[in-house]
């Protein structure tokens, strides 16, 4: 795999100590998928391309396994959490190393209709919204291991994270 | 294909007249890439399903033809106009159909470093910024015409959709 020494995303895939494992949920054979902050999207995920690239383009043949990665972890979070909806998103505007959001989006929310940046936003200026935005009912290692064990029942190519 | 009649994208993808001919990038086989309102991002498009689901999960086999054609169409706009970065995203909190937004970011663009719905959501009330939102240096019929060129150049599956 080839990696970038100044990239963020490559300094956390190259060094264990970086990631904590009660972050990562599964270890895929293109990406690894951490539990992201924000848990009052209850399964939140980051999954993040093994390889150093930006763009989907780059991945060359194996741009449809990360794909099917991406996939198989939001039915993951689908089967575990039953969001209302799925919101994918692969951006990079600020570490353009690939990795996908993948943020389930619940009725009880009053801004469901709006993607997820906004709230988040506000959370920079407001230290009550961003406590808000991290709790989830469920506790992190409970959603963790919920996970988990859907990927590893159905197979999921590669292993469990901690 | 399964269509639901209360779906404003399934009355697009049934009804010519619906879409125009001048928007319809091209007609895949899973899917139909249509130019974007938001042409300041040069080369925007917006990727419908033609089945009507609104998880990934839910196309079953057809899944990965689905994301294989997204990123045939995001390799097209890359090539045409060489943004510094592409935007994926996949969200349906409003109109749950699945459709991409495939959003090209430039390093002209201030904004460059945030989710491009920040700039979106000012345009609802300030029409001077909506004008310059909806505006490229190309015309959409050369925008449209490029995106063609490259997709019928590079063998992609299904049609030109003019």
């Amino acid at each position: 795999m080839t990696l970038d020494p100044n990239c963020p995303f490559c300094k956390k895939l190259s060094d264990p100590k970086e990631w904590p494992a009660s972050d990562v949920v599964w270890r895929f054979p293109h990406s690894v998928a951490v539990l992201g902050q924000w848990q009052q999207y209850t399964g939140y995920c980051i999954l993040v391309s093994r390889e150093h690239a930006t763009e989907l383009s780059q991945l060359g043949p194996n741009r449809a396994a990360f794909l099917d990665e991406m996939a198989i972890l939001a039915e993951a979070i689908e089967a575990c959490f039953h969001p209302h909806k799925l919101n994918y998103e692969l951006l990079g505007n600020q570490v353009p190393h690939l990795h996908w959001h993948l943020f389930p989006r619940y009725v009880t929310d009053p801004d469901r209709q709006r993607p997820v940046w906004f709230a988040l936003a506000e959370a920079d200026t407001d230290t009550g919204e961003k406590r808000r935005l991290e709790t989830s009912p469920l506790s992190r290692a409970e959603t963790l291991t919920m996970l988990q064990d859907w990927l590893a029942a159905n197979n999921a190519p590669g292993e469990r994270g901690a």
